[in-house]
């Protein structure tokens, strides 16, 4: 395993232990937190809190001090898919049934509003004020607040899409923005308020954060359209099934002769859409080029990223956090 | 008008100007915005806000320290009413209809995690650090969060009650101590938190918020099977059709015969209920005493709570809770 993996690992375990304290799952009703819990269980990558321990070690703070608001932004990512996957119809999360499919629809709702009640809980009461100015909390809370407020914006736009014909480049990325860049940024920055970091070293870790999850979105719906169906862990082409408008489908549909048009959008959001229907659909976006073009564009994005990094002082904490960025654009899953 | 409407009415501007500002109509995406303020331009009584205001007062405290908090607190409950409404698939609120059967369940969902963001944004954002320390401030986000998490449990307790033949008196007073007192009593902890309150007041006027809040459910429960329905603005025995355990069809099926039970059971939970079946089971419900017992019940609450201020020395602050404490047990709605 590569360094990076192994502290990824590393960092998941302890996140993963702070949350199985935070939600219990023999909390009362059971029903409750079991629901609560059944997606962090089944896997995840823990990215977001890597981001935040990283971050706040990078600028010399202590990673204890980080580690509620890590756990923390990963109920928030978890809090979000609950209730994302009602809002998408997702039967499937993690390699599981969907926590609405599972618990049904009331459940899933408030199982996800109770993470999010946990947030709050967790970065108030277990951040140690005689550690981290009190004021540096109350402005991690506000920023997660903010991040939060953009994630539903990012959300509504994205289902709003499914009803449009034609959605540009443009907009597609602010809603990715929102959707995804949003929860990377605001990770980064936070790990930085809780290590101490200066102002300006704030904003170019929350550069970092900002682009390396408009990368990772990207390629997370490039691997939707084409990873191996066991490692992705739910049905490839899904996106297409549920008509989302990822940016490959964007510069498909602008690329694509009028015939082709018509085939794509025939298969778009058509939930009867046959596995062979699909499969054909995939084919023609790619051979227009759509993903060779999002790949050039998530490429470009991890550049970005890096290049917000440079005038941090070379060491292994930045180097990591390179590799990091390398390891969103090079996964399979 | 009384003393006390005018200032809750007065009261209420306030929060409601504060809340126009931060969940602004004129945002983006506007569908969004607009199902977030719905519920909130179509009425109520703002009474948490109120709570809070006047606790913070009470102890001494400058109301505009509080105005932020009192503001979020109704958002807040906004939020628990739009996923509350989806869950119990209630399709009228207010006298309009809900947010989910006027925009959909997905942006019913969305727009309730937005107010739930807005709720930390507000705080964080608007309470002045300088007259408030920033320790009481994570405080009240902390107690905020925690209360959050009790009404998801208490919400949890309510849906699962309606699978349940028997529903003891305690697990009710539990289910409600989570659904609506916990949100009476955070509005007056906050509230006199904010205003400087000492430990020992802060705890009085959580008892105070608390066994009001409890008074407070039982009479909406009695209103929802005695009110007149024009001034209730929603159907009178909608409880009854949904199957709700309330402290009434508690204590009436404690009290009743195998037969009488019978004909309740068949009625609670039955969408298919004519409001005839629905008219002759409130008849039942309060012919057993069931009525006259919650009324009983409510008001020794009242007073568990007026005796909550007893060691607050008397003045014009202290008084107006009493009478709200009395305006609870006495409204038409």
């Amino acid at each position: 395993m590569s360094r990076l993996s192994s502290q990824i690992a590393e960092s998941a375990n302890k996140v993963n232990k702070f949350i199985e304290t935070v939600v219990d799952l023999d909390s009362e009703p059971k029903v409750l937190y079991n629901a609560a819990r059944h997606i962090i269980d089944a896997g995840g990558k823990r990215l977001r809190p890597f981001l935040v321990l990283k971050t706040c070690k990078l600028v010399g703070g202590n990673e204890e001090d980080a580690l509620a608001t890590a756990a923390s932004l990963e109920m928030l990512h978890t809090f979000t898919l609950l209730h994302d996957d009602i809002m998408d119809q997702d039967e499937k999360r993690r390699g599981v049934p969907s926590v609405h499919t599972k618990w049904g629809v009331p459940i899933a709702i408030v199982a996800g509003d109770l993470l999010f009640a946990k947030v709050y809980e967790a970065i108030t009461k277990y951040t140690d004020s005689n550690r981290v100015k009190p004021k540096r909390i109350l402005q991690v809370m506000q920023e997660v607040s903010e991040a939060t407020i953009v994630l539903c914006e990012g959300q509504t736009r994205d289902m709003m899409f499914e009803c449009k014909e034609t959605v540009s480049e443009a907009e597609y990325f602010k809603m990715i923005e929102g959707k995804t860049a949003a929860l990377f940024e605001v990770s980064a920055r936070c790990g930085g308020l809780l290590g101490g970091a200066t102002k300006s070293q704030v904003k170019r870790l929350g550069e970092f954060g900002h682009y390396s999850g408009i990368a990772f979105q990207v390629i997370d719906d490039v691997l939707a359209l084409t990873a191996d169906e066991k490692v992705l862990k739910k049905p490839v082409g899904n996106d297409i099934r549920e008509g989302k408008r990822t940016l490959m489908v964007v510069y498909a549909l602008k690329k694509a002769s009028a015939r082709q048009k018509k085939q794509i959008l025939e298969t778009l959001g058509n939930k009867d859409a046959s596995a062979e229907q699909i499969k054909e659909t995939i084919s023609l976006i790619d051979s227009l080029g759509a993903i060779t073009y999002a790949k050039k564009l998530a490429d470009r994005y991890i550049k970005k990223a890096k290049k917000a990094l440079a005038r941090f002082p070379d060491c292994d904490d930045k180097e990591d956090l390179i590799n990091l960025a390398d390891l969103i654009f090079d996964r399979q899953h």
